[in-house]
This record gives structure tokens, C-alpha cells and sequence, in this order.
């Protein structure tokens, strides 16, 4: 890859709107659409959502969410590995939602998982979490933009519990502050849209105001799950990103998937979810 | 298994004392072992340690860094998921040092993982990481209590970035402390150690005290990493922890790795380290 990931998630999204379509095999949603609860089903629901989102426009990227291939450890990851491997076939941007932290040789043998070339995990960009702080971060920092790869770090979670770590503050900045503060440095000076990403709750846009949070600044593609059922409308999420909007990537996973199995009703979910997030 | 978690812990402590071995198979060690750095050098290394554990006294539960099983994708899991059954079969405590962290349903599918009965990955007790608030943990929480099984959740860590998010505080109580609360609640009233773990770095005693932090009180189980090597000495471990001393487990690693691969060198180490650690 030869451009960074901003850069070709910026493009993504220029030709697919803001859709980031999440892969996430519940074992409700595998029962909905008939298949086995198992590698077999994780398989065949993965494989159809890839297949999808290859043969229409609409999806930006796409995010499977790491836990649920774990559940089935190995065999588990064994998908999941095949599944990326479809979506780099089809060029396909994807996001690894595995939320991985730790520190120093340990972090960056996670950062080697999720975004070394020539892992068999490697995605475009992983998600990361920082109960350890944003500088332990690094070594996945460091690798995905050697590698023209990106991270979304968690900064702003729309969880009722996810206050109690995420507005705590020292010297009068809150911990999402100081992380979304620490991405635009990592951003600046980057012509185009950086790659350490953000993940900021679709519905907690007012908190990240009352926080003093700047996320236009950041240069930051956001990552915000959160729309559709039970989440945010479209044109909230519009509004609440303000001068941010053209940065964000809203993901929707359940209301789309629970249209499938069939091809043709996802495609009609993708467009009612394109159209519906197209405002200006 | 019919005994909780914090139960089997305890009495694995009065037999083993206090030591925990990390099994972290980082790529030094395995050159300094004379294995590829492939699943083949890591299942001979891994096996290798957990026989070394099994034929000795002094090792009161192994801690298999999931993240460098990780770094070779579905086939690092396949030894993970080996060395793990080989720890059951040597009825050896283990802790799967894996710091997830997610929400709802999503965080349900790592309790699967890694508390299951049944699961591949299954193992005595995993590390979570709760950027998105303690309460978020609950499915995995609440798995590990109904199965026997223990979690160890992130509280105060040595690493300096840590203290930009466990030191905030919201109300004047931190982020760490908070985290020490609402375990203390799970584990009260649990005549024995309980079952819900708190990882605290083996040095930042002094911080926890700073903090008003009562570890102590937490009936919890207390995973300490820094031990040896560049970390805290024994008695200085012993009179950080004061009261609570009798909790915790501390980890060592690359001290005692450092010095295989042969068993009785191993063997050795393991029983410097436990009469090291033999402070009253």
C-alpha cells in the first residue's frame, strides 16, 4: 500500500459516503439468518457481508468484531483470517474491533497481529484501548504508519459506565480529552485526514463539548458506532459533529444484518442507510 | 471444578507460595532458547515451561501472555489453546493475561473466550482493561463467578503513561480507585480470597497509598507484575503491600525464562525466586 490510511480511508469514503458496515456474528443474528452457531456459520455470515459489500457501493469500510470470532478461539480466529483475507481481495478498508492495550514488547506483539505486513490478522487499521494511557500505545502507532496502516484509540464512549474512567480529570483535562489532544499531535502537520483514528460514541457528541473536546482539530478519522436502532438519527449525528462530520465514520452493524441473509436485502439496507446519512 | 476461584488461588498460594510465572514467549527468548520464531519454537517453549511448573513446587499459577501467541494469528492461538490444556492436565492455576475490555454482548463473547466451560481457551482466570468503565466487565464478571473462574482487572500500573488515566479522578476519587471499590463490593462477603482480581504494579504501592486506596480491604486476589529485573525487591514488595500482602501474586517472567531451557535451570530460578519471596 502505498498511500496512507487516512488517505485511503478519505478516498472510501468520497466514493461511499460515511457507512462503516460492522461484521458482528452474534449468535442471534446467525440463528436469524439460519446458519449454525459455530466456525461453519462464522464462515458463511462473514463470507456473504464481504460479498455484499464488494458488489455495491455503500460501504466505506468494514469492521468485524474481533470478539466474536475469538469466542470460538483458533477456529474462531481461522475465519476471521479468511474473512480479511476476502475483503483485501475485494479492497475492501477494514477495521479489526479488537480493542487491544498493554505496554512496551507486549503491545507491540499486538500491533505485530493486527498490523504487520504478512500477519495473517493484519486488517487496515485496529481499534485500541488505552486504560494504560495514550503513550502505550505507541508501538502500534509507530507500526501501522510505517505500514501505511491506521488505530482508532477509544476516546468517548456513548456506555453509561464509560464516564466513570472517560470524564475523570487531572489538571482540570479529562482522560478523553487528553487522548483525542494526543491524536492531533500524532495528526498534525498531515496534509489529508491522519490515521490514528478516534472511537467516539455517535450520542455522546454533547459530552465531548462539555469536555472541551475539539474533534475537528484532531484530523482524526472518527469512528462512531451508535446509529441507527436504538442509536442516534442521522441528521443528530450531522449536527453533533459539526465542523467533524466530514471526518466520521458511522458504523452500523445490527440494523443492516439483521435484512440478511440475501444479498439484495442488504444491498437495499446499505442504500436506505447511505441515502439516510447523506446530509449536509 | 467445585471450589471458587479465589478458593483454588489461596491454596494454591499456602502450597506454592506467592510466585506467578509469566509464559512470555517474546522473540529474544525464544532465539536465547535456540527455537524458531514461529507456532513451532512457541508450542516447544510453552510445553516446556508448563513442565517445568508441573515438576516442582513454587509456582502457584502460570500466566501465558496472550498477546505473543497473537502475533501469529489463528496458529499462535492453536498453542495457546495446547499449552493451556496441558496446564489443566497438570492441574496448574492459570491466568490467560489477555487485558480485553468491551461492552454488552460484545464483551460477552470474550467471556466465552476465555470462562466458558468447554471453550478452547478456556483458563482459570483472564486480565480485563476498563477504559470503558469497571461496570462494563460485568458479562465476564459474571461468567467467571457462575463458572469458578476469576478475572484480574487493570487497577494501577507502573508503566509512567498510566497515571495520565488511572491517577484522574472525577468527585476526587481516581479512576484506580474506583476500580478498587466496586471490586472490593463483588468480592465482599466471600468468606475466602475472592474471586475478582486487581492488577497492581509491583512499584507503585506508594501511588495506591497516594491515592487512598485500600488493597487490603478488597478481599481480591492481587496480580503483580514487576518483580526482579529491573523491577521492586522482595521485601520492598512485601512492606508496599503491608496488610494485603497475603493477596498478592507476583509475577516474574523473563528472570526465571532467562535462564532455560533446560528444566533443572528452571527449576533453579523458580526456587531462588520462591525463597526470595518467602518474606514475612
Amino acid at each position: 500500500m502505498s498511500q496512507s490510511f487516512g488517505a485511503r480511508l478519505a478516498e472510501s469514503m468520497v466514493q461511499h459516503g460515511p457507512l462503516c458496515l460492522g461484521i458482528d456474528p452474534h449468535t442471534e443474528l446467525l440463528q436469524a439468518w439460519g446458519l449454525t452457531n459455530d466456525p461453519a456459520g462464522l464462515a458463511t455470515f462473514s463470507k456473504t457481508i464481504v460479498e455484499a459489500a464488494a458488489e455495491t457501493t455503500g460501504v466505506a469500510a468494514l469492521k468485524p468484531q474481533v470478539a466474536l470470532y475469538e469466542r470460538f478461539g483458533s477456529a474462531g480466529f481461522s475465519v476471521l483470517e479468511e474473512t480479511l483475507e476476502l475483503a483485501r481481495q475485494a479492497n475492501i478498508v477494514t477495521i479489526a474491533d479488537a480493542k487491544r492495550g498493554d505496554i512496551g514488547s507486549t503491545m507491540a506483539g499486538y500491533a505485530q497481529a493486527w498490523l504487520a505486513d504478512g500477519s495473517s490478522l493484519a486488517a487496515d487499521a485496529v481499534t485500541l484501548s488505552a486504560y494504560l494511557g495514550y503513550e502505550s500505545l505507541r508501538p502500534a502507532i509507530d507500526l501501522a504508519l510505517a505500514n501505511n496502516r491506521g488505530v482508532f484509540v477509544l476516546a468517548l464512549t456513548s456506555n453509561p459506565e464509560g464516564a466513570t474512567v472517560q470524564h475523570a480529570a487531572e489538571n482540570g483535562k479529562s482522560v478523553a480529552k487528553r487522548i483525542v489532544d494526543a491524536a492531533s499531535q500524532d495528526n498534525a502537520g498531515v496534509g489529508q485526514l491522519g490515521s490514528v483514528g478516534l472511537v467516539v460514541g455517535a450520542t455522546v457528541t454533547g459530552a465531548a463539548k462539555a469536555l472541551n473536546i475539539d474533534l475537528a482539530r484532531a484530523n482524526a478519522p472518527i469512528l462512531a458506532p451508535g446509529y441507527g436502532s436504538q442509536g442516534a438519527q442521522a441528521a443528530e449525528i450531522r449536527e453533533g459533529f459539526g465542523p467533524a462530520w466530514g471526518n466520521v465514520l458511522v458504523n452500523s452493524s445490527r440494523a443492516i444484518l439483521r435484512q440478511g441473509p440475501q444479498i439484495p436485502a442488504l444491498h437495499a439496507a446499505i442504500e436506505h442507510s447511505r441515502k439516510d446519512l447523506d446530509v449536509k
